[in-house]
């Protein structure tokens, strides 16, 4: 039984489209539907919302580990956030929040992306059942021990990655996916708390991410070119060897030299901090219960 | 005679393509061709692109004004700037520097925009020589006494606009088509030099803005809704009296009462610090020379 939901926007600071679907829900309650669980509105980072930033000292997203939820040593404005939000929500471990859904958006055309950590029966059948009711919907996994993401605090959880947007922009287009996608979220809440899931797919398909590409950078470390026009907005789709995935600001081209993969998060804005062009993964498929 | 010409990077430091462009053309200076002008590369705020923001303290493309530059009682890191770059480039009024090339992006869709100041003789037929030239250009004009913009410290100037990407992110199609663009102004200035400007056309039409509308707001001052959808991206068009223009967060929509005009900057990320929904304009038809 999934009794105390969180829907969690705004982890990001200026991924605004999260944090506005919580301010609509808090104006018009009965927008929210009727549910058969808590459902809690939780704004993750107000500082740096105000700011219009992700972050102001560390991405929140990557700063719930145990090991740094419990380290006294770790300063700055999101690691003291990160163990009040795990104080409020949690604690990890033995949380008293049941589920999680947390709101993102990406300025790469990713569609809906919904990201998982586990791949247990409830998660596969939640991903299965939002793809089987919406277009243009990609599940990624991103499983590792001790997980980063905020949205680990809680046992089930899933975020909702939706784009193309631009940073500190609210675009009409992507935030009636997003009200959609969470919509259908609790519908599955709600049918799974009344033991009437409809029948899942037999098996659904998940991007696994195995390796991330670096821009190309000179002997400064400044960026030395760009993502190749020939692979820019082609979020989820298949990167052969051989293709050109850079073009250098002297003309050259760099050419992939790898195992064919799916590609995702291409040139992200978001992501220039550390230099990243894309994330790669393998499709697997998984069967279902 | 144009004997003296800066290129201008990053006067919003979060609009990387025109900062990239000076880079590569510091590192390859070859690729910037032969002129018959002295042409300096100038890099306008780099305490904003370190900080990967439009700016620190105030929008250093609205610092320019002949009143401001002499104010002594502004302080913040872009008056001083401001102060700064005008001796540097200037001074406004009796400028060394004969032409200045201001280059931006936007996070709407604009295709190629090229700002003018006035529309004398050189300014028409340098836009004009553009525009026959490349794809989905279009010309604005902001005039007005005593201008605000950075590129007015020089008498001859043009700013460079082109979209969709992100802030903070560096797109190949939009660099590849800033420096097309830049390198047909040289290619103009050349011309001009020479005396051999080809006919330019009869006449040019031109957008001028007399009006900007503002995103719907509830009594506390925060935004209560969106852009429509059927508006978004929908980058010089034309708006009709009658149609939706914002979904209010309560479902209703908002409907345009008002002439018919043209609208641009649609949904601007930039454009929500003072809560900017898009810019409007009239077309008008400039004859030249």
């Amino acid at each position: 039984m999934i009794n105390q939901v969180a829907l969690v926007g705004g982890t990001h600071g200026n991924e605004l489209t999260g944090i506005y679907l919580l301010h609509k829900y808090r104006q018009y309650p009965k927008l929210i539907g009727n549910n058969n669980f808590e459902l809690e509105l939780f704004l993750a980072n107000e500082k740096a919302l105000k700011a219009n930033k992700r972050y102001l000292d560390r991405d929140l997203n990557r700063s719930f580990k145990l090991t740094d939820l419990s380290d006294d040593s770790l300063f700055g404005h999101e690691n003291e956030l990160a163990k009040d939000i795990n104080q409020k929500l949690g604690p990890k471990g033995g949380s008293r929040t049941d589920m999680i859904i947390d709101l993102h958006t990406s300025t790469a055309p990713m569609g809906i992306n919904l990201v998982l950590t586990k791949t247990d029966t409830f998660h596969l059948m939640l991903a299965d059942f939002v793809q089987q009711r919406m277009d243009n919907v990609s599940i990624t996994l991103e499983k590792m021990p001790d997980h980063h993401f905020l949205m680990s605090v809680a046992p089930q959880h899933v975020l909702v990655e939706i784009g193309a947007t631009a940073q500190g922009q609210l675009r009409q287009d992507v935030f009636d996916k997003t009200e959609e996608t969470v919509q259908l979220i609790f519908k599955f809440l709600n049918l799974y708390n009344n033991h009437q899931l409809p029948q899942p797919s037999e098996s659904i398909d998940i991007y696994q991410y195995f390796d991330v590409m670096f821009l190309p950078t000179d002997l400064n470390g400044d960026i030395a070119g760009m993502v190749h026009h020939g692979v820019q907005d082609r979020d989820f789709s298949l990167l052969k060897n051989g293709e050109p995935i850079f073009t250098l600001f002297n003309g050259d081209e760099v050419i992939y030299d790898g195992e064919d993969c799916y590609i995702s998060f291409i040139n992200e804005a978001a992501y220039y901090d550390d230099k990243k062009a894309f994330a790669m993964s393998r499709k697997k498929t998984f069967h279902i219960g």
